[in-house]
């Protein structure tokens, strides 16, 4: 009545061995073992960009190092025989058109949404000739060394091998924003804490980090022109990053093919600035915070001033400066109206100026956004801004879809671009417990915790219509990080945040035309989360060890 | 209308300033500040044990590294003026009552329940006197050590002080029983993980680790005799905790003042017996897994066959043979029949010894509990066998009610003493999502995440009668690792954990005699989160910088 033993193995050894996170749109696989030969060398181009090569070097040591056992019973030693008398690969060539040049991978990292060029091929033949890899751009060649990282498991240290050569790849995201966002002003992460996490996001492909840098708890930014607000509204001096830091995390994460979206939050999540500019803030401290914000502490600026909007601008404009991306976020969310009612300032304002407050709102907006388009820089806003008040906005904004993600279908009728970000699908901080205190039976505003199977699911094109798939640009996992810093970063993050890498890369099916689904997704989500650990990263357990030996085995249906 | 900054500032320095946690039973502080003088010294006992020599250093050290700063506005900085002219503080000196001969901590930790001697008090005076710390006990001492530790802040490096003296500690706990659970069976923990949790536990004076050493899913104890349970049933050889090891994690613990109670999970939980000893084990990949477990892999003993009675006798006596507690588990959670219906073997068992299934039952549990008894040690085991099935147990048997805080009335009832572990207060590891497979809109099974406020409310004498209050021995935190290994062990448990720590240490009330509550022990237990991180135990933190800054600003009535 039992199944037999012999029987498990045969499920163990039939598991899905394509073990590649986010999976290409195009893969055939053989049965064919290979190993790397002992002088195995990836050959870059002849006028490589120095992160080019950066990228070949990176991709050679974590061949050697990453040292991954296969998730199978009996680990390596099962595929021992297979192994031993196996042809070996002696190269990895690369290669791009022949033009006018070579653009670098950072170059083509942070141009705009829709012109970055991501697509390679790879052919790692069974028969002992050199594999192939390539692409149009440095971006595609670096997509496509991260797919060759993933082909290889170790052998008692001596032997890194496949066992399903020969392997073609064709590949090419369905998206351009597959992003991850870092909220860094709730609690602070020292910049190699940042660089760890572009690391782990370049391995799943991403393209976007947005960095939303400020908030009302602390600004933790040091712009140039307005050293003040971080020097007085940081948590301490030991955690502002400095414009050597921000350089330092922009090309960080453009040379691993990462665009960095900074966001700077407004009008609303605002109180930190009042530690050097009392003047532009209003309702900080007010109470109880219950009414004029959505968590403590309550602040926010006095849009409907001319000089608070003057200052707002200028220091849209100067942070905008420090960025190489086409992209800046001027945030825009959970504004709380009722914070001016009464705000002396806003209402001498107001009767100033003669406008109500929404006039004065779409008055602010289109300043800090014309800032921005003044610059060469699209903007990016929340989809409060959108939904809740009547701005204008450029036509190529770019709208956060945040609180549902039923809203994206509001977004879209009104023709908007937007980037998916639904509490109910992809948050990762939800689930965590209420964090405010004297609310000891208080759950998480955004219960339950998301995991990486509610996230898989999501439907990109969702209750929208075919000529609206076209604004869809992609999507991205936030972490508020009331409850985080670097402790438990990684742990949070991984391997969670790689579920949307793939619903954003690979689209609705798999490269054999079925859908994308849970099942066949899980073995390969539990190799990448080895790999990470194994390159240092504290991603953590989907499941006993047991069950990641043993796929299907631990499926709640059978 | 708003409150002004000032306001704010005098909120701040108005912080409960004791940090101490757990909270002592009674405590006196004063208003000095003092400082410690650059050749402070612990004095420790003319003929002290090696350990408490230890202990003795490893405060020193601690007092040294710390740099712990105050958790208010402006961090040190803000109390430089007072710290400055301070007076000084020569040395702390232990003293013991002079006796035959002084017993290790470690020999003192690991005695029975009850029995163990953890009082102390400690006088630190504000004129520049040295320091007395007494006890009756060396355990004692390093419980006071604990205390003296958490009294310290850093200006600058240069400056250790305290705004409070004279303190004044007397101190014991409330339950014996304060513990921590610990499985290392789903996902495997090296014994460098282990001991870092045990040096955590000390720091909130636990005083058990309860070690849910083997489950179904691996069984990584070596035991002598039985090598090959371990052999075959670990995760892989270097999964595997060798006597040894055992050896060295139960002498690390007992000289932080822990005592661990080794917990060989039976009659089910046992499927990895099934890799070694199949004629033990029913019902290994049953199918479905849901008929004949509550999680996969199924697999149980044959409790009804004498074979593998004996067998499990032996391997009990063998094991509690390693420990030096005077506890020991049996396990005895989610016995699960359904699995010897269509078992032949055990059919065949029960018709040749004429017992129905529950006598059988009996007659096992009779043999693995009177081999405990005839080795010395009083048997653990879960609630569940004593309220689902009618078993002759030894009168001094512990019980583990975890299913529910309601089942504590019910062991009461019984007469047993118990520990609580109840899932709907204290398990860790609910809230984190379905690790089942194919099943992307399931939830934790214990729903929702336990914070560490809704675990500070349990009440131990919830529903008992006061004659019944002398069952209760404590109460412990589990962590089941179905999504744990050492990536995320420290964020899961710390702070949390110690949220029970104090439950048990402190009991109902404050040393003002005013009930335990959520409002003064949330800054207290910030100010033990960051001392953790300071210790390089990664706990995470409970809100936003802000908050922990200023006390009662985040909560969510003001």
């Amino acid at each position: 009545m039992y199944t037999s033993l012999p029987a498990l193995l045969v499920v163990a050894l039939a598991c899905p061995c394509r073990a590649l996170w986010p999976i290409p749109r195009s893969l055939e696989t053989g049965s064919t073992p290979l190993v790397l030969a002992p002088d195995f060398r990836i050959v870059g181009l002849r006028d490589s960009p120095a992160d080019l090569s950066s990228a070949v070097a990176r991709s050679q040591a974590y061949i050697r190092t990453d040292r991954m056992q296969r998730l199978v019973v009996g680990r390596a030693e099962a595929d021992r025989a297979r192994v031993q008398d196996a042809m070996q690969l002696p190269s990895l060539v690369l290669s791009i058109p022949e033009g006018e040049g070579v653009g670098s991978i950072a170059q083509e990292a942070v141009g705009p949404l829709g012109t970055r060029s991501e697509e390679y091929v790879l052919h790692v033949p069974a028969d002992g000739a050199p594999a192939m890899l390539a692409a149009n751009s440095t971006l595609g060649l670096l997509r496509g060394l991260t797919t060759f990282e993933q082909l290889w498991y170790d052998l008692d240290g001596n032997a890194t091998y496949t066992l399903e050569a020969p392997i073609i790849v064709t590949d090419s995201p369905a998206f351009p924003y597959r992003g991850f966002m870092l909220d860094t002003s709730r609690n602070f992460f020292p910049i190699t804490d940042i660089k760890r996490t572009l690391d782990a996001m370049s391995w799943t492909k991403m393209s976007q980090f947005h960095w939303h840098v400020t908030d009302s708890h602390s600004f933790p930014l040091q712009v140039p022109g307005f050293e003040e607000v971080a020097e007085k509204g940081a948590y301490a001096q030991d955690m502002i990053y400095t414009p050597a830091d921000v350089q330092d995390v922009i090309t960080y994460a453009a040379e691993r093919g990462i665009d960095v979206l900074m966001d700077i939050d407004t009008p609303g999540h605002t109180a930190a600035i009042y530690e050097s500019h009392p003047e532009h803030i209003a309702c900080y401290l007010g109470s109880p915070w219950q009414t004029y914000a959505n968590e403590p502490p309550a602040g926010q600026l006095r849009f409907a001033s001319p000089s608070t909007t003057t200052f707002t601008t200028e220091l849209f404009a100067a942070a905008a400066r420090m960025t190489m991306s086409s992209l800046f976020s001027t945030g825009g969310d959970e504004l709380n109206l009722e914070c001016y009612t009464n705000d002396t300032a806003t209402q001498e304002a107001l009767a100033a100026t003669n406008q109500t407050l929404e006039e004065a709102l779409n008055t602010f907006t289109m300043s800090t956004h014309g800032v921005l388009t003044k610059l060469g820089k699209t903007g990016v806003i929340k989809s409060d801004m959108v939904l809740d008040h009547n701005l204008t906005l450029p036509n190529d904004t770019v709208v956060i879809v945040w609180k549902s993600s039923a809203d994206a279908v509001s977004i879209a009728a009104k023709g908007f671009q937007f980037v998916h970000q639904p509490s109910d699908y992809f948050y990762l901080d939800c689930g965590a417990g209420e964090w405010l205190g004297q609310d000891p039976l208080g759950n998480s505003w955004c219960d339950p915790f998301k995991t990486w199977h509610r996230t898989y699911t999501f439907d990109p094109f969702m209750n929208l219509s075919a000529s609206q798939h076209q604004l869809v640009l992609g999507g991205q996992q936030p972490l508020w990080t009331e409850q985080s810093e670097p402790e438990n970063l990684d742990s949070i993050v991984w391997p969670r945040a790689a579920s949307s890498a793939e619903v954003f890369w690979t689209g609705a099916t798999l490269p054999d035309g079925l859908p994308r689904n849970v099942s066949s997704a899980l073995p390969r989500l539990h190799d990448l989360r080895f790999r990470m650990v194994q390159r240092g990263v504290q991603a953590i357990p989907l499941q006993p060890l047991w069950c990641a030996l043993r796929p299907g085995l631990c499926d709640l249906q059978s």
